[in-house]
């Protein structure tokens, strides 16, 4: 499989060598020997002794790029400034900015959206807080919260690492949503503090989207955070993964003709995704879920020391199934996997009902290598791009901010992400609708539109809409 | 004198009225009575019964608004369906917007500022914490924080209420210096909580800008939190103030041929801009200041509860003068007011030194009328824009800001203060300099380029800055 990275890699490799000792030809010869291919050179400056360039190389992944930067390290009169390459190039100085809306250019700009105009403002917003919807930027601003704890593969790498991720999402909810967020890195992992902290920063915010924050921390801070708070709060962790899973599932069971009712799944990974991919289950009609972790099958003769084990065991498994992944796959209609590479075996594919589903969503490699699985599945989706059906979350938490925001929801309920999940498989049409093409791509504009739709429409019937009349715009209504 | 807001303004009416009971010249006849001006019309809808019409009215001020609003609620028939000004049309939505820096239209783009590209640049930052400086949004990024207690006169309206200063000031600090800054507005007024959670959210920042916060909390906030990071922390209302005074200072000592250790200030309202004015004046060399109060000068022979006017008074007074403002202020140089209106008397002036100079600088309502004091001042600045010699603190933040960022500063000391004042004060020319031109206007483009130098250059003077290299770019050296 291929590394994470995907496709081939341009690196920009900064060097600087002694002129009498090494010439460019000799530096030319070991990138080629390495596999290297040179498809630029910058003179960046010279002098007698010395001459710095940028050369450009273009190879096959990270690990040759590794085996090139070995090969000039080891040529004598050869120093690397440093190494660049375009991922790392489209970071320098981040990936965000914040602008203003209007411009300032004179003294009576000035005085409007300063002192001493913005006074009136202010006081508008004093005696009737609620105006701070429409007279400040919280009627469109997600703060996205991370303790950088739980960052993609990764684990924890703290606050300051976890900022590309943050700035990343960032961008993607202005990209696919206009909605404007800013990323919060937090330099403390106490559950309390963290609490305390977003409490704190909320005014300025419509909406708090947590992230990779790790288990089991994140469902008190969600929790708790959606009880004293009066706007949505969304550990997109746990709730993106499943809504996009729940409306990929939807659609791959039109495929094999089967009903959430009737159907068995079994599902790898008991943390944060897997708790929450378990609940919509459940919530949208799934009725015999069997959740496997490390020490094999949760069952209710079992004592956890972790309580929300001890609370899924009751909410699952209505068969008490005991044993090994293997043990209790056999039969089961639907494989979700969010725990580990290579967990899942042809052989448990083999034993499971007629036309096997498969999930397969760790990052970056899945439960089981797609092209194993191939033969023996009727439908896999997994989380990468580079195949079919991915399940990514960037269709679900644009839309479901965007529809939050502009209906100011009070929060984001459990019918708004049934309501996602659905319309995130509406857009998929029956013609469509086949093997390789559960889910729409990330980049099919009617994700959004549908989503909000759906969102606010869920958010009016359930009551948490706080806008008084339904949003016009995008919206068109039903 | 002009009520805050300035010149003449539009106000635009949304109103319903019912066609059987009341005809739009009824409307137009009561706002020409009440001495507004129609200036536009606009029908918004109309059925049977009603109409709705947005009705942009020009007044002379926010009191003839009243007047007109007061005049259209009396007549039958007719319902305000809201009012909004030209000032309160620039706050809708909020004055700011956060924007991807690069677009992200493909998936390649996807995957290079996401995952799974990102993990890479993750993994960088997580090895060496420094390169968050080069990676992420921190190089280029301020935190504008305030708990809304101490917004502009308004006092402590909270942070809702706040937010469309920040959010102004965050627009100054992109608009002058090129500085993205977010505004953090704070839902407690508890000093340790502010210092843990500014700490907390620290890491996405390159600075951090306290605004509006209340004394005394916001010496110790200030001075912690100074301690405790290892970014620049300024808190604008004490430092700005004083910078931007001083470098008013010097130019207007020019002007009476004085110099900063001979002249004697009288200085009222010991608060936070108070004690940051007298600090930077006796850093920059005034030996006598004498500080004024409700209660008189502060002097060495009283006991005062407050640390901060106990520590005040032996800094200042060196005659250890007593008594009133009244009494002090003879054979004073310099007045300096960061108090309350109308507290400096005509005669208070007149017992002044020769060539008195005056800034008062409380706001909206200065500490003398400028019209009555014009005959006894030689120089007078206040904080307000349409008098000449305004003391603005958009002079310095943005500026500062840029110079600090750009070296990756640790502080913002004493020198890199004193270095801003004379760089601010250095934009007026020997030949354009006079009694009504001792200060450069805010739109002045030399402003923020020389300020950033001077920053620059002071900062590794004094071996705070951590940029190996002299930031290139608009910085030129000496």
């Amino acid at each position: 499989m291929a590394l994470p990275g995907g496709a081939a890699m341009n690196i920009t490799i900064r060097l600087q060598f002694e002129k009498d000792i090494v010439s460019f030809s000799d530096i030319a010869a070991a990138i080629g020997k390495a596999g290297g291919d040179i498809v630029g050179i910058d003179v960046i400056s010279s002098s007698k002794v010395h001459t710095v360039r940028d050369i450009t190389v273009s190879a096959l992944d990270t690990k040759q790029c590794d085996l090139i930067i070995e090969a000039l390290k080891k040529i004598r009169g050869v120093k690397i400034v440093n190494v660049s390459d375009r991922t790392f190039l489209m970071h320098i100085g981040g990936k965000i900015e914040t602008n203003s809306k209007i411009p300032v250019k004179t003294r009576d700009d000035l005085s409007r959206v300063y002192t001493p105009g913005v006074a009136r403002v202010c006081t508008a917003i004093a005696e009737d807080p609620r105006k701070a919807y429409s007279l400040t930027i919280k009627r469109n601003t997600v703060a996205v919260v991370s303790d950088g704890t739980a960052v993609l593969g990764l684990g924890d790498i703290g606050p300051y690492a976890a900022m590309p991720v943050m700035e990343g999402k960032a961008m993607l909810f202005k990209e696919f949503a206009g909605v404007d967020a800013f990323p919060i890195c937090l330099d403390t992992k106490d559950t309390e503090e963290i609490i305390q902290i977003v409490k704190a920063i909320a005014p300025a915010f419509g909406g708090i989207n947590l992230e990779d924050i790790s288990a089991p921390r994140c469902f008190e801070i969600e929790k708790r955070l959606k009880e004293e708070l009066d706007i949505p709060v969304f550990h997109d962790d746990q709730h993106g993964t499943a809504v996009v899973l729940l409306a990929g599932l939807l659609n791959a069971l039109k495929i094999v003709d089967k009903k959430l009712e009737d159907i068995k799944v079994v599902l790898t990974g008991i943390g944060a995704a897997g708790i929450a991919c378990t609940k919509i289950l459940l919530a949208a009609g799934v009725r015999n879920i069997i959740g496997v972790d490390r020490h094999g099958a949760i069952h209710r003769d079992e004592t956890y020391e972790n309580p929300y084990w001890q609370e899924y065991a009751q909410l699952t498994n209505p068969d008490n199934l005991k044993g090994s992944l293997s043990d209790v796959i056999a039969g089961a209609d639907v494989f979700i996997g969010v725990s580990a590479p290579g967990i899942l075996k042809v052989e448990d594919v083999k034993k499971m009902a007629r036309d096997p589903i498969v999930f397969a969503m760790a990052n970056p490699i899945p439960e089981i290598d797609p092209e194993l699985a191939e033969p023996y599945v009727r439908v896999m989706a997994t989380g990468r791009s580079d195949y079919p059906n991915q399940i990514n979350n960037v269709l679900c938490f644009p839309g479901i901010f965007r529809g939050a925001l502009d209906c100011r929801a009070r929060e984001i309920n459990e019918e708004m992400k049934l309501a996602a999940a659905k319309a995130i498989a509406s857009v998929v049409t029956e013609d469509e609708l086949n093997e390789t093409y559960i889910i729409p791509s990330v980049f099919n504009s009617k994700v959004v539109e549908r989503v909000r739709q759906a969102v606010v429409e869920a958010a009016y019937r359930t009551g948490v809409a706080r806008k008084d009349n339904i949003p016009v715009g995008g919206y068109t209504g039903q």
